[in-house]
């Protein structure tokens, strides 16, 4: 198990592994065998970011009973996609567009793929997985499914800082049972396990993988679960997953 | 005018300019004012890539009267996004997923983005064009609006090989009345002109600009006039537009 974060440190970007109390800055890309640099620092030296740079955003809808509503459960991982100009950084403004009426958090664990997959077995799927980390997939309700739908969800779920990512990436940790909590100011909001997917995550990559070919970097956000409520300017937005721990973010009218 | 390819020739990849007859190698990126290597090639000694690497590619739906059937005119540009996986080069096929149904070609002009774009003006979304190439849209339609519809267009407009671009990127072209016809083994099966657009690209890029910001290199797909048919394998595809030149595929079964 390994912890791997990405970094700013007076004004440079790296790679670094996550240890009690410190990062060890990392040279290199995460999926090349980044080779400590032996500068380390202490976490609050440092600016935190997401913590790898996709090359694609993807995520799954409806992927909880408990999210459905009278929706029916799908019989397939429905998928859809977010810009990469939708990422934020941990601690990072959440920014409310200005004519966004409905703006929702998605608290979700999010897969991080580290091999190419293309046309895999469940298995091979499985292997292909780098590690998980948490994600935010804001959603504005109005542009997805209210009066004002688009025909897609390229803005509902694809503004500017509509996907918060962090605070970093756990290796090796079984993410089949993980508890998920998002708190709205401290207050509890969802919380189930990640043992309640409809599709799991090797169902999910290897169905993706039939269509469309998974590199690495790619993100995958799994769903979310329960119910959700509009975020205000000046809320925080906290996603807690059980062994990878919070991504903390604050949310501000644009 | 300019013309940029890319192309690889000795399995090295390079931004070139195109001349009467020939190719001249450029060095560096397609956005950092690149230089002549002085080494230059006929045509037929390399082989053509997408003609460039974009970060996002975005489309947009129902952009032509003509192609609304029963549909209602829209009020706003509809968005989607295809994955960067999804490009194809000139010549490479279009690989029919073995589940689809019902591929359809699609026409279209594409805009490449040349600065960061946000929250722009119309002025600032015109002058934001770095040039324009032809693409094809390729999309499933029982995934899209059939029995088999999917939530959102991830695999219906997402499959490998559903974005040939290209043959080359026209800089300076007045791109708003350009003439576009689409070929099916020779015969026409698409003929409009980009005057007949409903949003224009300006008010197109205006208008996302307000939600995700574009950066260099991103293409945006302006949406396919009349009708459309589907495509079986050994299908040769042509997108032609006027000033630009032609991009050819072939389908084959996947």
């Amino acid at each position: 198990m390994a912890t791997f974060a990405r970094f700013e440190k007076d004004g440079r970007v790296s790679y670094g592994l996550v240890r009690a109390g410190g990062i060890e800055e990392l040279r290199g890309g995460l999926f090349d065998a980044p080779q400590p640099s032996g500068r380390s620092f202490a976490l609050d030296e440092v600016k935190l970011l997401a913590p790898c740079e996709p090359p694609k955003i993807l995520a799954v809808g409806q992927n909880y009973v408990s999210h459905l509503g009278s929706r029916s459960v799908p019989t397939k991982p429905e998928i859809f996609y977010k810009p990469i100009t939708s990422l934020q950084d941990p601690d990072g403004p959440i920014v409310i567009p200005e004519d966004a009426k409905d703006v929702h958090f998605e608290g979700e664990l999010v897969v991080v793929i580290g091999s190419t997959v293309r046309h895999a077995s469940r298995e091979d799927a499985a292997a292909a997985v780098f590690g998980v980390t948490c994600g935010n997939d804001v959603s504005d309700r109005n542009w997805q499914r209210g009066a004002g739908k688009d025909s897609q969800y390229w803005r509902a779920k694809g503004c500017d800082t509509f996907a918060p990512l962090g605070p970093w990436i756990v290796t090796d940790l079984d993410y089949s049972d993980l508890l998920l909590r998002t708190r709205v100011n401290g207050e509890i909001t969802q919380e189930q396990r990640t043992s309640d997917f409809i599709f799991d995550v090797p169902t999910v990559i290897a169905f993706v993988s039939r269509y469309v070919t998974l590199t690495p970097g790619d993100v995958i956000y799994t769903g979310t679960p329960g119910n959700t409520r509009r975020m205000l300017p000046g809320d925080a937005i906290e996603v807690e997953i059980e062994g990878i721990g919070t991504l903390r973010n604050p949310v501000q009218a644009g």
